[in-house]
């Protein structure tokens, strides 16, 4: 029976692991390297090593109904899409309420992590911590592995002919801070990802001129979605999700390209994504169209050549003098505390069965936790991945043959990832409700809709039609929140009340109201011819 | 016969009424108080006393092909909306077109202008003019007045109670340059017209905290429209003029309500206007809604009491710290050197017969050119003012009489300013196609559609159906350009040039063409079943 486990990292995913181990009677011990929990959330004026690097006005990308972790809502007063600061207090309210702190030890890092020599029979392993110089060793029964796939930079300095030559500046966007640094300048930005994006929209308010180049384009979307609801508010319902995942594909694309597009046409401001299959990884901005019909931000093709202060791309000859070149080509991700025949990674992959457990393994004690790209928030999904491998460790749920495993995860890997682009993306992309339905379905805690439509109808709508919010992962099975049902019921009050802040009392209009009349029985009839 | 005309002011509508006199074959002698053309467009770090100021990031709300001059269409690699040093090149650019610059007397204040004794017989003015502290003394037949109305802040300090307690910073929006200031402050800005949401959104950058207050809310459109287009090329349409116009008021208030919340709805971000029926002057700005849901602006109501270091708003005793105020209160208007038997402005208001002529001067020989918000820009605007007021002067058009003047004006009158709000908006707001069609059917240069139609019909189609550009304004009759018919004919590839800077080609979708085949079926359907 395992009972202790060592849990690496205190960011998002590792507060999780360490509360869901403490739910289920196990003990955990999180290392953490830095002072202070967070991870990625935890803003700092100077690049950390080994740790995710925020700049200053990083704004979450999933609203705050969508991205709490399952049993714990934001405070009804915070913003919709929350500033790293609020994000940050939320993570450390999390901590105190389920007196997390206590199983965290700071300032430690873990330098390995190996199998013990009786690994086959115990499953046990060896962690040799260094703490304030001085090394540790202890043996755990588990691993969870927690350190996220921000940490190391992809630069591929080798894609750009000349960069040798260039006489500005360039760096990686994981060293972007403030956006001071471009006032006045002509500045660059390579990859179109949410960060690239982000950093392009904020030196223009600033810079001189601002490039963004994109090979593949993307489509971008506002979190301002339809009629100002939070876009992933309205786009990841399970209702939305049964109709995408019920029509061909190409129908799929075209309705999304459709949809897309609404906001602004993409082909005509120079965005339209190569491939349009490329559906799962739009870009969350707010201001980029703005930014583009002002003249402020330039969109560009690929970069043919750097020269000595300039640059040409791809579609003209012409030069443009650039001073500053901002690399926001994403990352890559490693484990350097494990040995490559634990788990090994190749181009941005690695062979883990359902995202968490290496698959070739004799003894599943060893569980990775959020090396995935869910098009929804990590804190939820964090949490419904240690739930389950927690189940796991314990032995409560047996996992398949090693080969079968296998296959599963050869299966993913033939979704490649793109020539230069940001390298994790697609392999380690998935299809939100459809990945945690299935870990819910494996430890028993989906609700299920039909019996709650003749019990709670009200519930059963809510969950099919509305947001696909948090709580439902915990209304039911292990882990069962009390508070779930409510939370569900409340979601949308806790939306309003942070930005509903000017309230008017709305004229009673005989005309809305005639209108309103009418719209309800031209529906009636519409239903009605539907099913004659 | 009138030959020598004075003109007042080199900004926008002064360049407009120099180039018109010209072709008119008058003598314009056009008089700036500052040592460079462009009036409000001129960007200066600071404020210059009888001159309207601008911050630095001044964007304008119409975009390049709705705002240029009829004959002068802005460089195609422009961008759609022109930042205020674009809009400075182009009037630069427009000036030495048409030779204007040898017409301006730089560094000239108009310090009176004065009815001569024969006034009633010859309607000729004297005009005093001070130049580099030498005071001289004129005689023209005419008056061009091209001051503009940005010129006086509108303070309404008696509205906040305990502001003189206050011992924070603030100042009126015209004082405002760069946001730079609010940095880790807490801002309060008064009013929602386009400056106040303009600070407000760029204070939130940089800010702690940002309260936007507005009593009344307003409609907020994005310059990013339906698929992207440029919101004054859909919105501003002969066709779409025409169907509002032959609706009654509250079907299309209720049609423009369900637009204007199309994007994000009012309500929940607690912008919506206490008066529905207030349509004519949206707030432009592309951010706002985006900085509202990530919690960076805070929408207010009214403010209740200004305290020492706080300000309490009306729908809450809270009191909110605050560290800047600035108050977005507007503008009124004021002619310190025309005395008041010639202009009188009371409430924000001047009597003026089509917002051009004194309505009750004996001789018509003194116009105001560009004292008017049309829900459009004022270079087109102007320039047809001009164009009509110059037959005016030149004997051309006679003017109805005092009587029938005044009554048109009385009526307008009645559209009163609110209680503080934007004070000069609602009397000179007017709507744009039905005042400019006025002006041009006056002087005959008004196309005729139904001729149009006959001998040309693509164009004819492209006046009614697309964007009511400027060009339209001088396709016929006095000052025809002959370039306007291929302006008409270009306006979209060159809003597309400055944004379609990367271009993919689009794959042949056998899909697409089939849904486009059966929509074109349905529509046929559907045209016969409504004629059936």
């Amino acid at each position: 029976m395992v009972k202790r486990v060592a849990i690496v990292g205190a960011g998002v995913t590792g507060l999780a692991s360490i509360k869901c181990c403490l739910e289920e009677g196990l003990k955990p011990t999180c290392f953490e390297r830095s002072d202070d929990l967070g991870g990625l959330w935890r803003f700092t004026e100077h690049v950390e090593e080994g740790r995710a690097s925020l700049y200053k006005s990083v704004v979450s990308n999933s609203c705050k109904e969508m991205s709490c972790y399952p049993d714990f809502p934001f405070p009804d007063d915070y913003p919709n899409y929350l500033p790293n600061s609020h994000f940050l207090d939320y993570l450390k309210m999390y901590a105190n309420r389920f007196n997390l702190l206590e199983c965290i030890k700071f300032k430690t890092k873990v330098c390995s992590v190996r199998k013990r020599p009786d690994f086959t029979a115990t499953g046990q392993w060896e962690v040799v911590t260094l703490c304030e110089g001085k090394q540790e060793s202890a043996i755990f029964d588990a691993v969870m592995v927690c350190t996220g796939f921000l940490t190391d930079p992809y630069l591929p300095l080798d894609c750009f002919p000349g960069i040798n030559t260039f006489k500005g500046q360039y760096f990686h966007s994981r060293e972007y801070k403030h956006p001071d640094i471009f006032r006045d300048k002509r500045v660059l930005v390579i990859g179109m990802g949410n960060s690239g994006t982000d950093i392009a929209v904020e030196a223009s308010h600033l810079a001189k001129k601002v490039f963004l180049s994109t090979t593949g384009g993307a489509w971008v979307i506002s979190r301002v979605f339809d009629s100002g609801y939070p876009w992933d508010m309205v786009f990841m319902t399970r209702f939305q999700n049964t109709f995408r995942n019920s029509l061909p594909t190409p129908i799929v694309n075209w309705l999304i390209a459709r949809r897309m597009n609404g906001w602004f046409n993409h082909a005509n401001y120079g965005l339209i994504p190569e491939d349009r299959v490329q559906l799962r990884e739009p870009v969350l901005n707010d201001e980029l169209p703005g930014r583009i019909i002002t003249g402020k931000v330039l969109i560009k093709p690929s970069v043919k050549e750097v020269k000595e202060n300039s640059v040409v791309f791809s579609n003209t000859p012409k030069e443009e003098p650039i001073d500053i070149i901002v690399f926001a080509t994403g990352y890559t991700f490693a484990f350097p505390f494990l040995d490559e025949t634990v788990v090994k990674v190749e181009d941005g992959q690695a062979s883990l069965y359902k995202y968490i457990f290496p698959a070739h393994l004799p003894k599943p004690t060893l569980a990775i936790i959020g090396i995935i790209k869910p098009l929804g928030s990590l804190l939820p999904t964090g949490d419904i991945q240690a739930r389950w491998a927690i189940q796991v460790l314990k032995g409560m749920i047996k996992l398949p043959p090693s080969s079968i495993m296998m296959e599963e995860v050869n299966e993913r890997k033939k979704n490649k990832p793109s020539w230069f682009g940001l390298r994790y993306c697609r392999a380690l992309q998935t299809d939100y409700i459809t990945y945690v339905d299935e870990l819910l379905t494996a430890i028993n805690a989906k609700p299920n809709l039909f019996s709650l439509l003749l019990t709670d109808p009200r519930l059963a709508l809510a969950i099919f039609f509305g947001p696909c919010t948090p709580y439902q992962f915990r209304l039911t099975g292990p882990g069962k929140w009390e508070g779930a049902r409510n939370a569900i019921m409340t979601q949308w009050d806790r939306t309003f009340k942070a930005t509903k802040t000017r309230i008017v009392q709305e004229p009673p209009s005989l005309f809305a109201s005639l209108l309103k009349l009418f719209s309800f029985l031209a529906l009636l009839v519409a239903i009605f011819l539907i099913f004659l």
